[in-house]
């Protein structure tokens, strides 16, 4: 298999999967309870939660576990809506991740009022409009740190100082961020970020949200009194122990992310634009994740291109795997200006960890014969452009 | 070890480790995905979701995974409340688990009218104060099936019907109940019920909600179109898969755990109240889950017996592990009408499937020695009042 699609989810690190075990198999008590067997598992707890918080620079106190990158995101902005219940306002954007997107229009149901940010044809984010549209009454500000279809990134740093400017609390999406970008939540200046284990070779099932000290919080899982009151549910132990190794591996990968791994995107994305005609990138070179690349094929359907990939055993992508199945194009090709056939045609690679040179070379080799058969005709290689005689 | 807390977790049986791990090493991908090695596991999904539903009686498209009990329980009383914005009414009982009393505490502040239904002094519920409690704004009841601190059950049936017949949905948080008593959700008449998959031998970080078919719903934790839409987030394969496995399990283990579990219990129960001088159970006899005994020692706080248990490597509680380290007495054994001193002398045994005889022998043996210790004296054992030449 040659996976290319991890933006959508990792393969669980070995040493995660290991790390992660000894909590299924015999520490497999309540933290909560009152005895040892029980109780011990609080220290594992805590010793994974300091690791999480070293991967954002974080304090351990600020790190509330949760189930995922969603429900982390609905909870940021739940709360800072019921501590402020005089200001009715959101602010996003529309290329954030359908967790943002859906429960804005769910929030809009409820009266809410929600302005959702257009962005630039190279997926960017005008820093003037977005100031000019926070107001009085805008209680959040919910900004996604890395497009998880494009890659593009935002200023996180520069956004969240005029949130502060402006009196509305800031949230980031960074569900994509962990292991590619350096994250220092006090350097960012924001007041909560949502992080997925699953993205980070960690297992599904396991998230947290960064709230900044003394920022009022409301929990969104209401019940016991774990994670300090602001999470109910007995703790999912064996996967935050995992979370927390895998936030490890990642500081340690973090180069290897931004030179190798920069290098087999970039040899992929000029790859494909140089071989086969009638591509492009959509969105901004820089800035951008190291391992994300989002080509649209013109006069060719992604599904297509899915389907042939999947036969040659390489998994890549349309999008938000959270969407697949949608008739509809991509929101986030379209808030960036492509009309619907372009967004269609375009194909998202993602690559990470495990991948390898050879996986690169070998996209590169099926590829063009893909397009070319789905073209109908085998000039959609550019080479064949090429007059006969000539050095390729 | 003797592990005596089986309502606050269960050991992950080894079967059900074994399922899940291919979910965790191999079959890593995303189940939204458009290739074969995402895709594929949709159909594990499946097998789960059939095999859970099948422990219920439910149909599979029923059920919302979900993370925890608490979440499922925090989502069957919001999407009621949504969807019928016009009844502001939330109706529940005072021994109903912290994800309910707290959710319906925030629910308050938030401007809905709550009635938590007192019980009787053996734990039991006037249906007849129940069915005058259901006002015509009554969005839902939720109660409980069966206690988790004495294993007191409610007439679920009886209970639904009123509520049917007063225009109120019905919830029931039945996360004690699954392997202990036969679920048939469509003999109970309930609307949702919400279960959690580490009560039942299973890992921790996974529940889920039963929805009956036509109930209008709106999900909680809302994202991507996982669930069919009605629950957001990246799906937890390898826990679904381990909730079947167990949901399995359980079916199997059903006449165990009502057979030879419910004998161990009662030799237990039977003899510490023989043994052991100024005790008495918390809670009915009967109706009772097979599993749970919860006694009352006078004149000796719990806190002192479990320290004295842990030395002896037994694990018990006094309550639910979700209040652990509260230093309020049990809200289920106040609300029982005992007094301070009773409920902070009480302890609550939950046995399980990995119990056995000389485990209770075990403790049998040792409890008596630690009461009387505690109590400062050795005529806390009945048999010391016996005058001596008479046989035991």
């Amino acid at each position: 298999m040659y996976y290319f699609d991890n933006n959508a989810t990792t393969r669980v690190a070995p040493e995660v999967v290991d790390a992660m075990l000894p909590f299924l198999r015999e520490y497999w008590g309540n933290p909560s309870s009152a005895y040892h067997f029980g109780h011990q598992l609080a220290k594992h707890l805590e010793e994974a939660r300091a690791k999480v918080a070293a991967l954002i620079n974080a304090d351990p106190r600020e790190i509330v576990f949760t189930s995922c990158g969603t429900e982390s995101n609905n909870s940021a902005i739940h709360s800072t809506l019921v501590t402020h219940p005089e200001k009715r306002h959101v602010l996003t954007t529309s290329v954030e991740h359908s967790a943002n997107i859906k429960f804005c229009d769910y929030l809009q149901k409820q009266g809410y009022e929600i302005t959702l940010l257009p962005v630039e044809s190279d997926g960017s984010l005008d820093l003037h409009l977005l100031e000019k549209s926070i107001r009085p009454d805008t209680a959040i500000a919910s900004v996604m740190w890395a497009n998880n279809e494009t890659g593009v990134t935002f200023p996180i740093e520069e956004v969240a100082a005029i949130c502060r400017s402006k009196g509305a609390l800031f949230h980031t999406d960074a569900v994509q961020t962990p292991g590619k970008v350096k994250i220092d939540v006090k350097e960012l200046g924001v007041d909560f970020l949502s992080l997925s284990a699953h993205k980070l070779h960690a297992p599904k099932g396991i998230g947290l949200l960064y709230v900044k000290r003394r920022t009022k919080y409301q929990p969104y899982v209401i019940g016991g009194s774990q994670e300090r009151g602001r999470r109910g549910g007995t703790e999912n132990v064996a996967n935050i122990v995992a979370f927390g190794r895998a936030a490890e591996l990642a500081m340690g990968n973090l180069q290897d992310e931004n030179t190798r791994v920069r290098a087999l995107r970039d040899k992929l994305e000029n790859g494909i634009l140089t071989k086969i005609s009638k591509t492009s990138r959509n969105g901004a070179k820089e800035p951008r994740l190291s391992n994300t690349s989002n080509i649209a094929f013109d006069s060719v359907e992604a599904e297509g291109i899915l389907m042939l990939l999947d036969q040659a055993g390489i998994c890549a992508s349309s999008g938000s795997a959270c969407t697949t199945g949608s008739l509809d194009p991509s929101h986030v090709l379209t808030a960036m200006g492509c009309n619907v056939a372009r967004a269609r045609g375009s194909i998202r690679f993602s690559l990470g960890r495990y991948n390898t040179e050879s996986d690169v070379d070998y996209v590169l080799k099926q590829l063009p014969g893909i397009i070319g058969k789905l073209r109908g005709n085998t000039l959609s290689q550019k080479t064949t452009h090429r007059p006969l005689g000539q050095a390729a």
